[in-house]
């Protein structure tokens, strides 16, 4: 089946192509990480109470093990400050985020002391805390307890399961996303609806959602052949408009973890592209600038091919109508 | 904190939702797995070879364990026709999909009896075969083994990890997914700009771009007011055209799993829309037809709302300016 690696790389047809990496994980953690971070998530905060003590981990390990009995695992970092408390407290609740809640993530993934404070929740029927706004609660005792290397793996038994309306945070390839329905089961939000209708007002908005995925997967081939992944054009772009910007502050910036921030730059530095000057302050380099001015230019000659050739008048009106979309449906928000 | 639940559901201020359901997953399966869709996850096909003998099941229970030493774990079914060679085979590949395979996903969730027939695999180092066009593959050997109610957990020590390029192939709510960057991150695709350009070629392909993130979100408000959850609609959609299907055809046309399929088919049973015929056929009652035609008319009716008051011309050239950027983009493809 090994064939010579093909040089169009996305194509689909394409079935024997040569990985951008591969290695020993036990030697290269970063490339682990990076490989790992392609398995698209959804985000969990897990909690627990014991004795008026509270605590809460922001973790994408989360996984379903069991119907029968009702079985749920997640692992956490024998380093956490809140291992001891989940070790030994025998039970946790799952707090399965929606997409209005980043915020919440990036709150309990921060080192604030007390994060509950500020967060709106409430003591579960089983003795854990449950965050307000959620998808989904799944309200656990320990059921066992895994060694797994610098981890423990924890598998919950579900006492209380319970659903909210809402739609999922995902976290995919470094960084906070949405889903929609796969383009080919479901061109159009019609849900089911196979058969596309055929007046103007029956084709423009399912053509919204079209054009936006195939300029979206366009889009993302071109950033591939600029090397970068999404990570490190995000950190590139954000150490280039507020230079001086600390590593912490970056990861705030970006919507990127504390970790993939840190290898983000690490790549940078090793690209020779980033210094981190006094005081841990990021700097580019004039290489690291004329690489985030290339990526810019690439956005904007893309803009510009893609819309070469439509007349004036018609990228006015286009205009006219996607503002207006914008602006109600912003409005009824 | 507890509050009376409040009538505006989707608000993100609203704190103290009541849930859709509630209850015990150990009485109610059912209930137990549409919590856990909520929890969006990456499709992974786990394959391993013993003696000439080959096997692959497809799972969203993959999740990472550990950095040091690199593990990552996957459940399963005691039920499965290849538990036996996974428990004894001492190894395993984690292939992750791409969002190109999301036909690979369909076949080797299949009862296909050699799924590696159609596939283009090649031998792994370790010994395990590895499906072509993934996202990243992981070479395990089995690390553990850990009892897990109706499945087993294995845990994986990662001999070598390797990515390609590519996006991934997501399952959330029931249904194939592809992510886009969260709104509020990026509400372009240029990679970590967060100064909108002005000029008219700079603005109409973004604006595509977040009209389709809010004209989504709205619909899937109005979805939610139906009462139904996506797998139930697509269900509902597909029996309506297609009189007659029996379970496992209607999820091989709505892309639905099994079980999901089987779920949405009880549902709108007990909801009295839906007759099981002889050999299994599939028929909507007049009840279910009339949901079915609701939820046309809800589709339509919305896009007349938004569109309304745009002047017919505008509605034109919109249509031509997103017909061509459909057209250029599906044929670079």
């Amino acid at each position: 089946m090994q064939t010579s690696a093909g040089q169009d790389r996305l194509s689909v047809d394409d079935t024997a192509r040569s990985p951008i990496e591969a290695g020993d994980p036990a030697t290269d953690s970063r490339l682990f990480r990076r490989c790992l971070g392609l398995y698209g998530t959804g985000i969990a905060i897990i909690t627990t109470e014991t004795k008026g003590q509270r605590a809460a981990v922001t973790v994408n390990s989360f996984a379903s093990v069991s119907l029968d009995p009702p079985l749920v695992l997640w692992s956490i970092s024998h380093g956490s400050r809140s291992y001891p408390l989940f070790k030994n407290g025998g039970r946790f609740a799952v707090n399965i985020l929606a997409s209005t809640q980043m915020n919440v993530s990036r709150h309990f993934s921060s080192k604030i002391e007390d994060k509950f404070a500020e967060t709106a929740w409430s003591a579960g029927e089983h003795g854990s805390p449950l965050l307000d706004g959620c998808l989904a609660h799944f309200e656990c005792e320990t059921y066992s307890q895994v060694e797994g290397g610098d981890h423990t793996i924890l598998v919950g038994l579900v006492r209380r399961a319970s659903r909210f309306e809402g739609e999922p945070l995902l976290f995919a390839q470094g960084q906070y996303c949405v889903a929609y329905s796969h383009p080919e089961v479901s061109p159009s939000p019609e849900v089911g609806g196979l058969k596309p209708e055929t007046s103007s007002e029956g084709t423009i908005i399912p053509q919204i959602f079209e054009a936006h995925h195939l300029l979206s997967s366009t889009f993302d081939e071109h950033r591939h052949a600029e090397g970068l992944d999404i990570s490190v054009a995000r950190v590139i772009a954000c150490v280039y408009d507020m230079p001086g910007l600390k590593t912490d502050q970056v990861a705030r910036a970006t919507y990127l973890g504390q970790r993939d921030t840190e290898d983000a730059l690490a790549t940078l530095v090793e690209r020779g592209m980033l210094v981190n000057a006094v005081d841990g302050q990021l700097i580019l380099t004039e290489a690291g600038r004329q690489r985030r001015e290339a990526i810019r230019k690439r956005w904007q000659d893309f803009q510009k091919d893609q819309l070469a050739g439509i007349p004036e008048g018609d990228l006015r009106a286009t205009l006219r109508t996607l503002s207006k979309l914008i602006t109600q449906n912003r409005a009824a928000k």
